[in-house]
């Protein structure tokens, strides 16, 4: 169950360690990213190097692995970094970017499941589709699957990877494979923004980096990215203002904004 | 001639149909670029590995190469993702970022005119006079050029390489060789804002995923740009308001809008 | 000594000359750091390739080096792009962006320093101690390091590379190694959008390509990044508002701005 003290006790917690959290993501949200997780209180670090990202994960609070813009070296580096993450217990966020697009994306979403095992998987319902598809070696991708559909798939992966799996949408799923959690806040502007997907995984991230129920850590951070889209977009009188609008109110966020916003 | 019905016809197409539009481009420009195609009504997809160019380029509905910050892979990829296009009659739209200033662009640019055999090409005056000069192996580029100069060359380039040209500036030119079309919209302050030619580019092939007229797609693309981008200027303080504003406009863009400020 | 009247003189002459300005710099600030270049009237150019950094650096009227997103091939342009601007007596700017996190950031670090020879090095506290603390040898970096010992490593740093060095914070040092001085303008809303630092960086280039005293360039450039972001901040309500603001009021600042707001 989402509850609003958990939800405002996750958030101070971000703010008061501002956990590192070290991202290996696409290039067309980098900014993004690291300014949504600033404005939320975390510590953003972008590293990609074969010859680093060991070392970089290794002083990390959680570790985002993003598969948006890929090619053959970063995917070595996403797999190095996901299995020292592994090892020493840090949190990994998976974003399946695209799977379901390229043979070449649906062979790296494999490889990182397998070598990553990560603890969170965050996609839109085409995504995770295709991800619970490979995985019983299937083929396919309905981009315009019903919820319903969507959210089997997202039962079915979190069985079999023991990740917890978000599905983003109008409405937001979150589940163990067990329980299902959903959030209702949001906004239709949302998606017109680029990346706002890719956000919500590194805020996840942020939220699983104080608080070890990822179930629950994932939900509440679902909640906290609906809420700020949510009043962000009230201000707004398009996609690019929304973007401007969602740091300053991911930034000056009060209890109070979850407690009156909550929409479960 | 540039009709505002076609205008509105062309922008009604790709909010309907949300064309898939395959961007190999530079990092600078990539979440403008991305953000710019969201705002439009178009379906932004950035993908450069060598393992998957084809893949992706090969479910587009047009693909943008945008030489902007070039290394081998990448070239090779735009290569093979443009050669992927050309085959199976998908509209590609170069833009030669920076030609004439390096040996290894030039160099570039030459081997994705071959290759690639573009559409349409969009660049500033400068440099279409590098490309054009480029192709009849002579030296040197004027980037004080006069607007007669760009034009001549513009219309040369499109001669040798069955292109429509463009050249972006305080008026826009676009032709087949033959035919000139001019667009005088637009705000001096647009160039002050990074990339936004480069976001005329990705426009340009929004308009071309929907009307196989590539003369009056580049024509009317540059037309909504301009107008977009004068409307968004009037509002706008300084560049960081206009980069705002300009996907605000564009997001929200009217037929009375087309109606009311196309300037021929 | 840093006087009102010859900030004032170096932001004239970049807007005047507009000099180009070559940045080898990491993904997730490309975007901000051209816009702020464009905005204080620079032209900024990213080029990354090993093909072809010598010849955009050799056209450049400064070199900025951010090691922000490292990988092999970036550091072998890096030096060679250094290189070819030492021996040309093009001013080269080095962001050391987190050194002191990981080894190959360290050793990268050294490697920049040895072979190119940066007239300023700007970073923050904890990067320029760890620089200092690398060039000696010694290990350890203190992120939490006192402005005292900060400044002394920035001396010692200075001396031995022979190079201005900048530290960013609440309060900006500038030094050669035997002269500080030092800027309070600012506001702590600033590091709270990524890659102010960067921008900076950026921004300290562009008075080094108008200025040949690099001391002075250094402090006039960080006294107007300080400036507009104090002026900024007044206007925004978080850091997404912030980053739109600095760049309107870069774009707009007036000698009376620098005259009004200068704090020493």
């Amino acid at each position: 169950m989402i509850e609003q003290k958990n939800i405002i006790k996750d958030l101070a917690a971000i703010r008061k360690k501002s956990p590192l959290i070290h991202n290996i993501t696409n290039y067309v949200v980098m900014n993004n990213t690291a300014n949504a997780l600033l404005a939320i209180g975390a510590s953003p670090v972008m590293a990609h190097a074969v010859e680093e990202v060991k070392d970089m994960a290794g002083i990390a609070s959680a570790l985002v692995i993003n598969m948006g813009t890929l090619s053959p070296k970063w995917v070595e580096a996403m797999l190095l970094a996901g299995e020292t993450a592994r090892k020493k217990g840090i949190p990994v966020i998976f974003d399946p970017v695209g799977a379901g697009a390229t043979p070449y994306r649906n062979q790296t979403a494999v490889q990182i499941l397998e070598h990553c095992q990560p603890d969170i998987i965050r996609g839109n319902g085409s995504e995770i589709m295709a991800l619970a598809n490979q995985n019983t070696k299937t083929k396919g991708v309905d981009s315009t699957a019903s919820s319903n559909a969507a959210l089997d798939a997202a039962q079915q992966l979190a069985k079999q990877t023991n990740a917890v799996v978000v599905i983003s949408g109008a409405e937001d799923f979150i589940t163990d494979g067990d329980t299902v959690l959903s959030v209702k806040n949001g906004s239709p502007l949302m998606p017109k923004v680029t990346g706002m997907g890719c956000t919500a995984t590194a805020i996840v991230a942020a939220f699983a980096a104080v608080n070890p129920d990822f179930l629950h850590a994932a939900a509440n951070a679902m909640a906290i990215m609906g809420i700020a889209g949510e009043i962000a977009a009230k201000e707004s009188t398009g996609p690019g203002s929304l973007q401007l609008h969602f740091l300053d109110v991911l930034y000056n966020l009060k209890d109070v904004d979850v407690e009156k916003n909550l929409k479960l």
